[in-house]
């Protein structure tokens, strides 16, 4: 179909000549061009469908970027790129050198702040609107914020300041009852019957907090959506429309299975229907590993506890909350409650695995520290997403997690190589440690194409690092799935038995013992890691060699001391140059130095 | 006086024994011994007196420590101590080897949760309350929650998921409109419309969440107090009672600044008077050092900014506040939100000084990582109570920054060592620097008691450390103020000019140049810093060293691998062995050591 509105936008200036009598078309023609190319080029789109109509009115009512709009989150910013400046660039949508997934100020005027975690837009908004006020600016801000993303308790610190400045703030609720799962919580139940209109007029919590509250309305009605953000330009102070929308809204799969299609992968741009891949010959995911793992663990305990902050399917936590919904949590993007949730279960003896995206502990450090390791609590952290993530980009790796837990005193970090030392040491910890455990484990599929729901456990003893590979001179130690990186690049060099080849699963407690051995027999060892090198892994190993007067040459392999961009995790890893052709090269110069100094 | 009641009670069933008519009597005596001691002995004051009737209460009322009684923040529980087996060691409160100043699990079965930092009660009880739930256990669980920490979004996140359980949890909020600075935000003037009966019934937040609301009621009229508690333990799932307190209850001059008499130090137990000690030989204390320099440096420059979560007082923000009222904002206990709306007015060219103690930051890590320093926004984090803080122990040393800030890329990290350094980096960071800096420096005073409000400032370069003393075989490397320890432990040596001391104020990034000509020149180098050695500033010299090859011998002092408990500054720097002898003996055995290889 053409996009005949649509192509002769570049800027939103250019929507402004339209007539808002043109704009549902307009809305038709951006709700299908981000089907047509998310279809063939993958990423969110569930979140941008459901608020094209709102994308539109905003740009149309609001003098961006003179006015500042933050998007929370971002994913659900597609519609935005393409109307500022980005409709040619949209199919780099994810790619390396491509456009970013989210807002990112280095990419545009028109994307005020960088966003990727959730609930940062009405504290960043705020900002820029007292800023803006000291200034003397006549400006205006706008948040959009999910009902999902509300409920966090950052969005409530932001609210909470908001409402006793007068700044010129509108906070948008664009509410669809749905985050990437179904939004919980008592807020999202209170927001429902606000919807359902069960709620009385003058009970309202966001009037509570000082709010000028208005809504809630059709969030796909254009001229509607036009006509109140007009007038709540001329409101003064902090503002909140509350929006009812359809994540999904106008491709008829997407609004019946939200979840699917939050992002749905490679899809028919018609019918919607998604293109299955085979799966057949695939290794598990490592989530599923975990998911399917947990449940086994489960039944033979009743004390096992799971908890999830909003990622019941990104975390494959779904898997327990099907089989014992009573032992398991979704508590909502609230990781700091999460945490510190997990700590009041262990004090009564529960056996609790909380999943939290590595790049999302952070929003929890405080609580990590000082409600589970100060009290030494065998709280068991399940890090997905580990390591180099790809696509998702710079706010998504999960790259300092290494350094930032390894700080901690009390804490056991663990990486496991592969899908079964994964299971395992879910095991192993399930059978009750001293001690705080992490266990990190990267985005993605494995290696082990047989992989099955787990029949034999076997316990993994704490602290011990394994060899891999028997070798001569130079000795790798690895930790985590990226030992798999060097394996591959060992085997195809031919190296005569020079390298060996250590799996350090256990980043804290190192394995000293095993260290010292390490140490005494080969003069130059390499570390590997997927994190940065900056206090991670490799780290450790120097502190440990200092501590004990060792001089060997070690080399620290791992993610350099910047933020790593969008791109396949391939890519990526090749731009570390922790990809197997890059370690094969820095192995074999060695190989190379090695041999010379023997001749 | 005596206190014949107070004295029989050693565990709360000896208080059970009691008639509700003793109960005031009790609350009498009890309000003197915390007076007597705290008079005498220092810590917190006004937050315990005012929950002396709560106290009593839930003890009498709830069957502890069967049923679970959680004390938020904890500075408020020395009643609670008292009347729970340790009112004979009250006195040793705060001292190395003495009892916390906060609950700790391992001091006491009563203590059922370890806090120090704000709003976990709610989250760690809901987390109780639940798996007792599991385990069919028949207990209550009460959170006793502040109205300045309830505000914080952890403590929203866990209402949020409270209100959807049927939990028997108990939330008493204690509202007594103060933290340790006055309570802000739209939240607190919500409840004192509610107190002040001006919000209709119906219109409640609380309610809205989906708790069983009562009150407000006093929380100093024992029988009312026993009298809700005794019909609150027959009510099902999550409630909340709200609590009417003053802050200094009972101490006249406690009453009337609540502020100072948070934690007055010495007073005279019968007038309240403080026991003023004269600080005119001491110097000043790093936070006026702070406070007054950033007040200098905005008279000169509009756009700074200066931002506090809720320590307008223990940052010394206060005179930014009464300089510049509308450029200083105390946003309550929201660290949070202080980081990104810092982020979002430095997108708008505002030079944000954004303080938070060491120890709090951590609970705003993502907010650095992903807001500020991906975006490479030059908010200046001020980082007061870095290092070992001395009496108020594990939870509030700031001993991790070095580690979890260096890991972070883009982030500049830089640690004066003295007043005229601090007023200096701060007056080179107003300049307006291109990335984002940490500025971290101790609590209490520093040496030099001739600083003086800033008159002239110098420009320190970015990256560069200082030579502090010339020498010829060994280079002591330390950042920070404990450099003043290695300045004297060095004074006290007769080392014949073997000792080099640098100091390193840059810990990221490193002077690689300096780092160079010093690994050239010493075969030994020592690293001190006041921080955990594991990933800090000497981790950082050590990477630094494998780098670029180099086989120096590098020891590295700073904070061990385990928490540290309270003591004074000079004891717990005693048991690291960074306070001055300790390093004296270091340094003379190495230089033993570096004769002995001369011989």
């Amino acid at each position: 179909m053409s996009k005949k509105l649509l192509e002769h936008i570049v800027t939103p200036t250019d929507l402004r000549k339209l007539n808002v009598s043109q704009l549902p078309e307009l809305a038709q023609e951006l709700r299908e061009f981000i089907i047509d190319i998310v279809s063939v080029k993958e990423g969110h789109l569930g979140a941008s469908l459901g608020v094209v109509e709102l994308t539109i009115a905003l740009h149309y009512v609001f003098d961006t970027p003179n006015d500042l709009l933050v998007w929370d989150v971002g994913h659900q910013a597609y519609g935005h790129k393409i109307l500022t400046e980005r409709r040619t660039k949209f199919h780099t949508n994810r790619q390396l050198g491509g456009i970013s997934g989210f807002p990112k100020r280095s990419e545009s005027v028109y994307d005020t702040f960088g966003v990727g975690h959730s609930s940062t837009a009405i504290s960043a908004a705020l900002g820029m609107a007292l800023a803006s006020q000291l200034k003397g600016e006549n400006k205006h801000h706008i948040a959009v914020v999910g009902d999902a993303s509300i409920a966090s308790g950052m969005a409530f610190e932001g609210l909470n300041h908001a409402g006793v400045t007068d700044a010129n703030l509108l906070v948008i609720l664009n509410d669809n009852a749905i985050g990437i799962d179904p939004s919980v919580g008592a807020l999202k139940n209170y927001l429902t019957a606000v919807k359902e209109g069960k709620n009385p007029k003058q009970n309202n919590m966001i009037k509570s907090l000082n709010f000028n509250y208005s809504g809630p309305i059709d969030g796909h009605d254009l001229p509607g959506l036009i006509k109140e953000l007009e007038r709540l330009k001329n409101v003064k102070g902090p503002k909140f429309l509350h929006l009812i929308t359809t994540k999904g809204k106008g491709l008829q799969k997407a609004e019946e299975d939200q979840v699917k299609y939050h992002a749905p992968g490679k899809f028919d741009a018609v019918t919607g229907e998604i293109i299955k891949q085979s799966t057949e010959d695939l290794a598990p995911k490592f989530q599923d590993v975990f998911g399917l793992t947990l449940v086994e663990l489960a039944k033979e305990n009743p004390k096992i506890i799971g908890i999830t902050p909003a990622m019941p399917s990104g975390s494959s936590m779904k898997f327990m909350m099907e089989a014992f919904p009573e032992r398991a949590f979704d508590v909502g993007i609230a990781e700091q409650h999460a945490v510190t949730l997990s700590a009041g279960m262990a004090t009564q003896g529960m056996v609790v695995f909380c999943n939290i995206y590595s790049t999302f502990l952070q929003r929890a450090y405080d609580q990590v520290i000082h409600d589970v390791a100060l009290q030494n609590l065998p709280v068991i952290f399940c890090l997905d997403r580990a390591g180099l993530v790809g696509e998702d980009g710079a706010t998504h790796h999960g790259v300092f997690d290494l350094a930032y837990l390894r700080c901690i005193p009390n804490m056991i970090i663990y990486a496991p190589k592969d899908e079964t030392d994964l299971q395992n040491i879910l095991y192993t910890a399930s059978l009750g440690l001293k001690k705080p455990i992490a266990i990190r484990y990267p985005r993605g599929r494995g290696k082990n194409v047989d992989w099955k729901l787990p029949v034999n456990f076997q316990k993994i003893e704490i602290g011990k690092a394994q060899k891999l590979r028997k070798g001569k001179k130079i000795a790798v130690l690895s930790t985590g799935t990226i030992g798999y990186n060097v394996t591959m690049a060992l085997n195809e060099l031919e190296d005569s038995g020079a390298f060996a080849h250590y799996h350090f699963g256990f980043v804290k407690p190192l394995d000293e013992k095993k260290l010292h051995k390490i140490c005494d027999k080969f003069a130059t060892i390499i570390t590997v890691e997927d994190g940065v090198t900056t206090g991670g892994f490799g780290s450790a190993v120097l502190e440990f060699s200092a501590k004990n007067d060792y001089v060997n040459e070690i080399f620290l392999c791992g993610v350099p001391d910047y933020f790593i961009e969008h791109g396949t995790v391939d890519e990526l890893q090749q731009f570390c140059n922790i990809d197997i052709d890059g370690l094969k090269s820095l192995f074999s110069g060695l190989l190379g130095e090695e041999g010379h100094d023997e001749d």
